[in-house]
């Protein structure tokens, strides 16, 4: 090592390698941030009709978010309570009126409380002497709607949504009110990739938040917003847009017209790109007339599969060709993800034991470092 | 969680989660199971010349059942005992004379002992100054034969076959000597499938144990034998064996007519299906004109290998059209297995972290459990 | 086990079967001895050419070899010093002046030291208030040449490489120049092979000790080499080389004539096969008209690249026919390796777990073990 260890007040150092390969890292992060914090588990368009379900990856456990035949959107843990068969083992589907457990048929209503049990003569409503079917419905899961997301969250006593998800966009846009002007629990999945991506979720959220990158890698992108050239994050400063550059018709491939601004978007919005991080999985991109958001699902220290939903509306999404449209971002998602891939092998390096650093438009990282060590509790020995 | 923590004297509680899935668990199984009880490895007749073998995992251990040249079955660990090779990596084979190291020529008989190794002028019959052959020989392994099954142990000092492989099958049957009326031995094998099993051995146990679930996923079964449908196991009661329903004609996939009874089929046998569970990993299945034999090879928490053999009357197995009648199982066996496999990854959700419940139907699935745990000795911590 | 404990002196213990099964004693040869040792690397003419780089894997680390400006042959870890991303994904390459980061674009020049960092106003060449440039150059690792080998030693104090590689080949040939004679380093790589061998590299070390292996699965090369029928290992006594067999006319598969003799080669040299082991894993087979290098890579307990080489005179090289010559030492290979695979399997059996035994023509293992198990520090207790 050819390292002084004389600090630069111009780099601040990174978290360390082990911290996205280590198991144990991975596993308290599971505990403390997926399985403790507000996921964003899938578009509820998707599950729009009663009986409708998806099946979704939440840290450890598998999730079933099933709309109910009040319309109301539930999440339950996808085991049934007998003797632990997965109730659903596809993505996705749709059930008439109830969940039965293929094993051996305990039934239980779209709202989890368990129906019915063969040969269960004593199952009652009211307890007493028999099984009170209450003591054996679903085990059910917190969800919030907002976005036009099902947003779960798997702990005992859930934080804040208002404070953690709706205050995180609000923080970014410097106005608790702009996010609401792109209505976008309104808004059409036009087009959706999954990316399955062999980097830690960490590098992921690390690569959104800074542009530093955007001139080595994202050849179109700064065609379109000239100040990614010279290394500016969209999230460095509270409030900021990144303005297209002139000569930019819309934010596709090419620069070519988009389509119309979204009806609520202001003066403020019109072309410009904002850039959202919710933590821990979700990033929220917004342009006049279309908004990319994005849900990671951490499946292992070394891979995150990143559902990507590019959001038009209703009549753009029907009738519209979204293929230059989508394209860009389409492109940028592959530049980042191989970034990020040829990344993770180096963590296990001597030469990053310590970690790396961060220059100055990369300092904003340095805050998310510590909200990660802080979320983790008690100190991890990775190695 | 929606439970009360009241208990219900209808439900009994299962073992929790961490038995199917930990590591640590399945270690202490290899260890004081598999590798302590006898084993039921390979059917007799597969190796019925002298210098036929075939290589068996048992445990952790690849063990060699080969017919001597005295027509006498012995057990051998499959490893030579200069430098370690495998001594055979096919499945089965046969030599002539001896069994050959193709590393070094270490060569042993049959009956394991060392008879021959390249430039060794030391190696004696009796010891003395040089090296005596008796040394290394093979390591040898209990072996029984019973049923027309070669049962291997790997213990030290192994327990008693009479009270653990006879003694389960004479406890189930109420009565010793009515498994001998099958002659199980003078049987041939004249179907044989191989099932891959993503699934913990104690759950294709614990399946086979109870017909709970027969009315939900055995159409074709409870067709047959109407009690099943009510979920009543034919392991439930000492003695007792599920009848045919009226109209049935045979044990077949459609109720047609299957084979002559075997000729020492009693009168209580007649139209009837006995199940036997001999632990660790054995099923037998007795009906009229024909047997159904599963053995279970164990290879991970989370994988196991299942042979089934259909064993029929020589001259059946010889000339007879075997499809209908074979048919039956083998969809009970996908169905089964099919089960087992949803039930798996249920096992490390935080739903069944305390375990299932078992319902009236399924409560001498308890026993099984309380052998497991003690089985294991010290308490296991799996997580 | 019927062993009877009392030892003959004629056969000598092995190491047991936990050290080439066992995570924890392979951790710590990466550390103790990959990383702590010099380790061939690459052929130097595979990156004759300024800006030509080869990335190999060094224990747990990516290590690019690089060819400067200058000319000369530097070794860094393949690790950018900013935010971590392998600077070279692909196996080999050639760039024009630098090694750019394809992620931020932080240049390097050949020789290691930071030239270009994007928007890093601050970088200086002295240290100062700014940035030394000299702090975040590539990590550096030692390497030097030998018979035409890049050798490379990530230790912070690399051993004496005059002790550990060339006096390993002076003390096997019984002359410190014995080896000058073939001038390695003007041949040419006429052949290459890599071999995916599923074992651990110890067995494939302990292999190529040894011949009592010859007579049963080299057909070919006791042919050639009469004494090796009778067990004797090449290496067994210093300065020793086997000699063809009268009738045989080179050292090709089927005798018939090779080449020229190498210009250097003496007359104790002609007609006769030396083998040399360079620990850790380094093989080298001298036979008049060619040489056959083999590189070892331990990925795993259980798993083992190795990379041989057919090195011949430059001439014979670019124009003869090299069929007939390479296939012998292919064959000679792809036996080894068989018996290799066979025997990591036995290395987990409880027939293994002492050990087994060397006879006296395998003696001179037993000091390669007392190596290992030297080199590892304090005790291992693998399971």
């Amino acid at each position: 090592m050819t390292t002084t260890g004389r600090p630069s007040p111009a780099l601040l150092p990174t978290l360390g390698g082990d911290y996205y390969t280590s198991a144990a890292v991975f596993a308290a992060e599971q505990r403390h941030v997926f399985e403790s914090m507000w996921f964003c588990a899938v578009r509820a368009g998707d599950v729009g009709e009663p009986g409708q379900f998806k099946k979704v990856q939440v840290g450890r456990e598998s999730v079933l978010v099933v709309r109910g035949r009040d319309r109301m959107l539930r999440a339950f843990l996808n085991v049934c309570r007998h003797r632990g068969a997965l109730l659903c083992t596809q993505p996705e589907g749709r059930v008439r009126r109830n969940l039965r457990c293929p094993y051996h048929s305990w039934t239980y209503g779209l709202d989890g409380t368990l129906v019915a049990a063969p040969n269960l003569s004593a199952l009652t409503e009211e307890g007493g002497a028999g099984i009170d079917r209450r003591d054996y419905g679903l085990v059910a899961v917190a969800l919030r709607e907002w976005l036009g997301y099902a947003w779960v969250c798997l702990a005992e006593d859930p934080p804040s949504f208002e404070d953690d998800v709706v205050g995180a966009a609000a923080h970014r846009l410097g106005d608790p009110r702009a996010i609401d002007a792109y209505r976008i629990d309104t808004l059409q999945v036009g087009h959706r990739v999954s990316y399955d991506v062999a980097a830690n979720w960490k590098l992921i959220v690390e690569n959104f938040m800074e542009c530093y990158h955007c001139a080595t890698i994202h050849p179109e992108l700064t065609r379109l917003l000239p100040e990614f050239a010279g290394g500016r994050a969209a999230q460095s400063s509270v409030g900021h847009g990144a303005e297209f550059g002139s000569g930019v018709d819309g934010f596709t491939v090419d620069g070519s017209p988009g389509f119309p601004s979204l009806p609520g978007v202001g003066t403020g919005q019109e072309r410009r790109y904002f850039a959202i991080t919710v933590k821990p999985t979700v990033f929220i991109n917004l342009v006049p007339d279309h908004v990319i958001f994005h849900r990671m699902f951490p499946l292992a220290p070394d891979r995150t599969v990143v559902e990507c939903d590019w959001l038009y509306a209703p009549d753009v999404a029907a009738t519209a060709d979204l293929s230059r449209s989508a394209e860009l971002f389409h492109r940028v998602n592959e530049q980042d993800f191989d970034a990020c891939r040829r990344t993770q092998p180096a963590m296990s390096s001597r030469a990053y034991r310590a970690g790396g650093v961060l220059v100055p438009a990369e300092h904003h990282i340095a805050e998310f470092h510590r909200w990660v060590v802080s979320r983790l509790g008690a100190p991890i020995a990775p190695r």
